[in-house]
């Protein structure tokens, strides 16, 4: 994505940066455990008062702070440390919108260890974690992401819920399958109060989506469904069903059978949406959406980044129709809705 | 170094990217693995030819590859996948001016675990690893350092040689203290058919350091001096003592105490030449040099990315004059020489 200049001088550089590039996530999960992010935006700045907050050597946080600076996350003017402003809005824990606990899923043992062993996964191509990987039932990676994915994951929710609801403020029925968090399911309650939602997700998971309803305040219409999506009976009919982050977890087939279940449970006419990293046909762009690819290489027995026709085919063969694409601005998602 | 765009869109997609960083590391270290990059240069280029030769997954070629390319690696058109002008160069085992080499050092788990643990590096001022670090006696890492790194340091070889000789062809003797590949040395003895070198380093390295000596038909002014540069007689008087890639990792006293023992090997007005990664005084650029502080925070005791007034003032406490800066084009090293 930054090569334009390495490649133009043609160096190694290019090379020796990217070998080196696994040294920056170190290097922001370090500071986010550190609570160095407090520390600079509590000032004065200086590597010693940094230091004591953090209970840490002055070396260490002199060598990790210019090196966060060096990488874009930290300034530093006359030997003192201060908040770029993406640190501060996003990595400051004072900050609301600090998205910094989400370091504690996605360099989570689990996410990142089978990167360790890549070679591995590209011979074999599936992961080399056991069974279904991170879809394996209870893996409790999921109760991690529930609780710490929520910052990135909320700015996502208004968007989807608006595509859903279509300004629509009659009384209706969604079920949030994978809900997570539960975000989603929760933000179509708060759209519309007309709304009752039903979370599903594995028990511990769920938990986590109640207490986040509670804080909302919109408690009394969430309802839980706990268990696997391929399990347990979805009830219904809904009015509309959210699967987020959920499809590309699963081969193809995998994912038609599942949306078939989700045709069923739908009134007809109701609606069906995902929220999904969707490269283009090309599979390398957009550069985010694209290379989540690996992630599901890694993590999974046989999950893929989907692009819109293969969604879209998914779709068609479960039964929907009028399928429709919305990115969400100012981030990599987009939803991708269909109706039965 | 790459942010400008990201912090003014002020997006936490900053955040994202750094925290998965690691992912780049893996993927590039599993296609040199895989002998992704020969398979490429040989062609077509399509996913099915390219897993064959790989002995590969076709679901994981793909990905991988799709994920070389999204980070300017390799480039695809019309779904088959081609070498960049970097991939051409430095990563396809048949260009002579291949790196591939590189990342069995650069990321062997002894260079790069001690980063899983960096919060407990950063809290204790020094490396997770036992005593100190990578330069322990005999530690097996500097064997694979002299073997696989020569190609990146090669480069460096023939400036570093100007240096030093300034045109001299007249007979001289030059230690080179830990040799590693020897290359520095072994250019010193190319550039001046007088000139005849000692290689200082751990036995086993040195064994590599002989190898090179040989295929570049100077082994018969090539002298071994096995053991650690603190410890072993360096006899001389010597006209010249090279220093590359070492001081580093060391305290400041430390290296003094070593550069008052390489003064007492030079003959009056004989020349030490270090090689270095050299930070401005900022510490935060340029951003090569600076970062590489982290590496030496994380693998050894009390090692550092010096700064030019550091390494003069070393210099001049071990009774060193005249210091002089070289910075080498299109690289991130300086060489900085004294005279005793």
């Amino acid at each position: 994505m930054h090569t334009a200049d390495t490649k133009a001088s043609l160096t190694p550089a290019l090379v020796f940066e990217m070998l080196q590039a696994h040294q920056r996530s170190a290097a922001l999960k370090a500071a986010i455990d550190l609570d160095v992010f407090r520390a600079v935006g509590q000032g004065p700045g200086d590597v010693a008062s940094i230091a004591r907050h953090c209970k840490a050597s002055e070396r260490g946080i002199r060598v990790l702070c210019d090196f966060l600076t060096i990488h874009g996350i930290l300034e530093k003017k006359d030997g003192r440390y201060h908040h770029s402003a993406a640190s501060a809005a996003f990595l400051d824990p004072s900050s609301p919108s600090s998205v910094a606990s989400i370091a504690q899923f996605m360099y989570s043992p689990s996410i990142r260890e089978p990167f360790d062993r890549l070679a591995d996964i590209v011979r074999s191509g599936r992961t080399v974690l056991p069974g279904s990987g991170t879809v394996e039932p209870e893996n409790p990676v999921w109760v991690q992401f529930a609780e710490t994915m929520a910052p990135m994951m909320a700015p996502m929710a208004a968007p989807l819920g608006k595509v859903v609801l279509n300004g629509s403020t009659s009384s209706m029925r969604v079920l949030d399958i994978a809900a997570g968090h539960g975000l989603f399911g929760i933000e179509i309650a708060k759209q519309n109060p007309q709304a009752r939602v039903t979370g599903l997700d594995w028990a511990p998971v769920l938990r986590v989506a109640l207490d986040n309803a509670r804080k909302a305040g919109v408690a009394e219409r969430y309802d839980m469904l706990p268990g696997s999506a391929f399990d347990v009976d979805f009830g219904g009919p809904y009015d509309a069903v959210l699967l987020t982050n959920f499809l590309h977890h699963f081969d193809q087939p995998t994912c038609v059978g599942l949306l078939k279940k989700v045709h069923k449970a739908l009134r007809s006419g109701g609606q069906v949406a995902t929220l999904e990293f969707v490269p283009n046909e090309d599979r390398v762009s957009p550069p985010v959406p694209a290379a989540f690819a690996l992630v599901m290489l890694a993590t999974t027995a046989s999950g893929d980044a989907y692009t819109l026709s293969e969604l879209t085919t998914m779709y068609m063969q479960a039964g929907f129709k009028d399928m429709t694409a919305h990115p969400i601005p100012m981030s990599p998602h987009t939803v991708v809705t269909g109706r039965a």
